[in-house]
């Protein structure tokens, strides 16, 4: 047959899995996303409903037959958001390219394809697209999981207090962009704090944890609905996604397409067939630097065993 | 500072670059595109909307600043393109991830804002979103990559002529799916041609050329508009991009987003500035198979070189 | 400068890092050992003298100033050699092509050089030289070593039996080599026991630990000599190798070039020198597939920790 | 059975296959040799027999069984050695560790076997044995190999001339090291050439070939002997390693277990059996950087081809 002839070809896709039982974790980034939140209006220094955008992108990733539940952790902050799973999974083969392809293009489907509902004044351009690349990383041992998680949550304490104060600065000192960088230069924590708190009586600590601590998503079983009235409105007796955080949620935005803590609308009829527990992925912002969120009783215990 | 503590984890990222002067080919692939394909009702055996879809989308993703004019041919079939990058290629040194990453989110985002525009009665759903997989593939030498397209380019044949049959039987033969498939067992291709002339009055060769052959995407310079027309109304001028093709293309939908030749349409005051010789992508259906296509004069000329 | 027109091509030379926290194991295997074992007339099923050479060529490779005493555990068999290193081995920066081919060269070096030592009347041949090839492999967990061992060693007990069983029925029983293979087909390990002792009258489990167990190197410290007598004659008061196993070592060859526990011989002007207790390797033969070695108060007890 | 149970720890090795169609070199590199080389008093700059072994250690790895013909060009200087293989290579499914190591061990193990054979007075140390690393390389296309090669040899020729000038200094004009470095620093070539010549008489371009081009190793056809001549004293009508150059070899040691041109001495009775046309190694000493060696008519036409 013809095809034969040029089938030799195929023998170039090289092998490309990862080892056997490592931990992995795929990071997405936002390219070019400095002009892309200029174009859309993107308050400063967080935007409420990009980040939430973010959080029910990810969740989708994580929720989504693809990925058939093999993901355990997601954390997310700013444009950037990490898909932990574990030593055992064995998705794909754990062939690398297609674990981190398909992991990048589930996000940016969603995140496309949810934009309307979090931003419907602001609409999507062609020739200023999001996009988002990835990469995957392999870990030996779950102490280094929790550092990498770690590792982007102080990263994100670190940026938003320096944005904080660099955009009060600006927007309320009426500092220019340099000038803000000039006084913020050398400063430590506890200096941007008093910062915050002399010239804008902000206090740091106060504001929504969903910017100083990011994004955590996490499985959680579905609370089993009584049979009838489940039936007639079964979301009305959900927990809404801000509840399940520890802290408040800034806001919580209308999403049509959703459900109020973020699902997709099922249909029920199918739903109700289904005997075995059910499980969802939450959305809190938790503090995962010490050691109590994974201890025996913290929200994480046992999270990345088996 | 506190970030340091974790930032070794960082160092678990390890590098991956191609080789410095292979050409490398981008494959992207529909996952779960049967049911996808189901879910919204597609045409069987091909259907020219999705079809154009996939063309828009990966024409914007060639044509995007993302990658900076450095890809060089897409091809297209059924639910799958590649994209071929020449020895010189550059881009983001190389590194495999992130070069893989970016292509398949770019096409992702450009397939979902797009739906809209090509099946505006089937809109997508939050459980069945369109997802794709990438991979990338290194070649030493020209011959390589013309075969590679080459091997995509009888597939496409091979698949196209099977499915025709198949679906000639089933929708208009009234045969079952097993029935089709046990009539098409160990046929070849002169059998199928004669099946289908005898049987339904179609004759192979006056299938549509997007059909038979898929999508190939090269650039064009674009034609210098007339200084004074130009200005006041430049894509009345234009081809279409059915009229690049020395085929008929099977169809021209309407996109409201693009310009008629399947650009966005852009700021025209900005475009005016640039003096250097403007290109564009264009979709053709053409033969890649025998020589004359990359041959002095043909369309493939030197594509590869450089 | 006339190199850098070329030094381009430098650039082709792409890293190969192990992850940062990995524990990697290098195993070497004879290249064509048939061949070379009867070349020169080794004993069947098991050859003292080239299994000693075998296990003085690893202790001078794990010894050696190469590896700066980062391999902490090696397992040698027949014509194959294993060389186990802790997660926090930062040798060559943890380049892999580095690492296999030095351990490789390494070894190689001291075997042919260390041959005549054990073969002295059967030297070797210029086109019929001992060669090896090596691969390295990383294992996430402590666990996963310990099997590995334990894959080695089992593989070990399961070729000796087998060979035992089959050079008694050749050599006393006096079948062909089909016969003798025909005979032990299907049989399992206690009918072979059974087979070697109601026919030749061996126990099998009297068997040289060397040839049941295979070869465990491992680092001890070595006894403070006394001072005075030290001086005069060092080597007269230190165990020898085979006193250092908890079972009987087949034979003690002459090793001209070593000491009587298989070091090279060394200056010893320079050792009174140093301080520091000083560590040396040992080769016992011992079980690894029980718990017993591993834990505290067992030799390897906390061997790979750190 | 019981190997079953540890034998997962064997899908820890991954593959690591190079690209189906590149060419590769693999280069050694001698691991320490400043302190071997004083261990040993080679000459300085250029020590012949410690070169001549290097040749010798390489054709045999060449001209081995092991690599079945494969090498089609090594290049020596110092220290290290390069071997090229073509496209078409396909040994041992071109897995990339199984080659290096392979190399790195066959050469090792011949240069360890052959050392006697020219250093007779300064026998091997156990502590201080030669070791060499390896790396593999690959290359798209045939310039790229050749500009490898025209690499290492305007290394050969750069470092050699500051050798040259050093020791000249150091050894003839009674500099210290530190006189000597600061003399050259900064000088360029011709410099070099009129400080040799004023101050020490020495022609550079009169020196030994080895020493300014190193070693180039390709395939020769041996001549057909003469059918009765031949049984008698077939070495006695062949040409010298020496005569096989363009430019006189600085030496021609003696080497009792090679013929004179640097073979095995083999069986006769074999030999003659074989009839197809018999190839060997021989050792050159000449030009790559310019393009007469590669073209028609010069000793490396075609030589990358097939």
């Amino acid at each position: 047959m013809a095809g034969s002839r040029y089938a030799y070809t195929r023998t170039f896709e090289l092998p490309d899995p990862l080892l056997p039982t490592t931990f992995f974790v795929i990071r997405l980034d936002g390219k070019g996303f400095h002009g892309f939140s200029k174009a859309h209006d993107f308050d400063k220094p967080n935007d409420v409903k990009a980040l939430e955008l973010m959080n029910m992108a990810a969740k989708r990733t994580m929720e989504g037959k693809e990925l058939m539940g093999e993901c355990v952790i997601g954390f997310g902050e700013s444009d950037e958001y990490s898909f932990v799973f574990k030593r055992s999974c064995k998705l794909h083969g754990r062939r690398q390219s297609k674990l981190v392809t398909l992991v990048t293009s589930l996000f940016t489907s969603a995140y496309v394809f949810l934009w309307p509902s979090y931003f419907p004044n602001s609409p999507l351009q062609l020739d200023e697209l999001p996009v988002f690349d990835g990469r995957i990383v392999q870990y030996s041992t779950e102490l280094e999981v929790k550092d990498y998680l770690r590792w982007r949550q102080v990263d994100t304490h670190i940026n938003n207090m320096y944005n904080t104060c660099f955009w009060a600065l600006v927007l309320e000192g009426g500092m220019t962009a340099q000038e803000a960088n000039k006084e913020l230069s050398g400063t430590i924590s506890s200096q941007k704090q008093e910062l915050l708190f002399s010239r804008f009586g902000i206090n740091y600590n106060n504001l929504p944890p969903m910017f100083r601590k990011g994004s955590v998503l996490v499985w959680e079983d579905e609370p089993t609905p009584a049979p009838i009235e489940a039936a007639s409105e079964p979301e009305a007796v959900e927990p809404s996604s801000s509840s399940t955080s520890a802290e408040p949620s800034p806001s919580a935005s209308p999403a049509p397409l959703l459900t109020p803590d973020g699902r997709p609308r099922r249909n029920k009829k199918l739903d109700k067939k289904t005997v075995k527990p059910k499980r969802r992925v939450i959305v809190v912002h938790e503090d995962l630097i010490g050691e109590s969120w994974w201890e025996e009783g913290g929200r994480g215990a046992g999270i990345l065993q088996g």
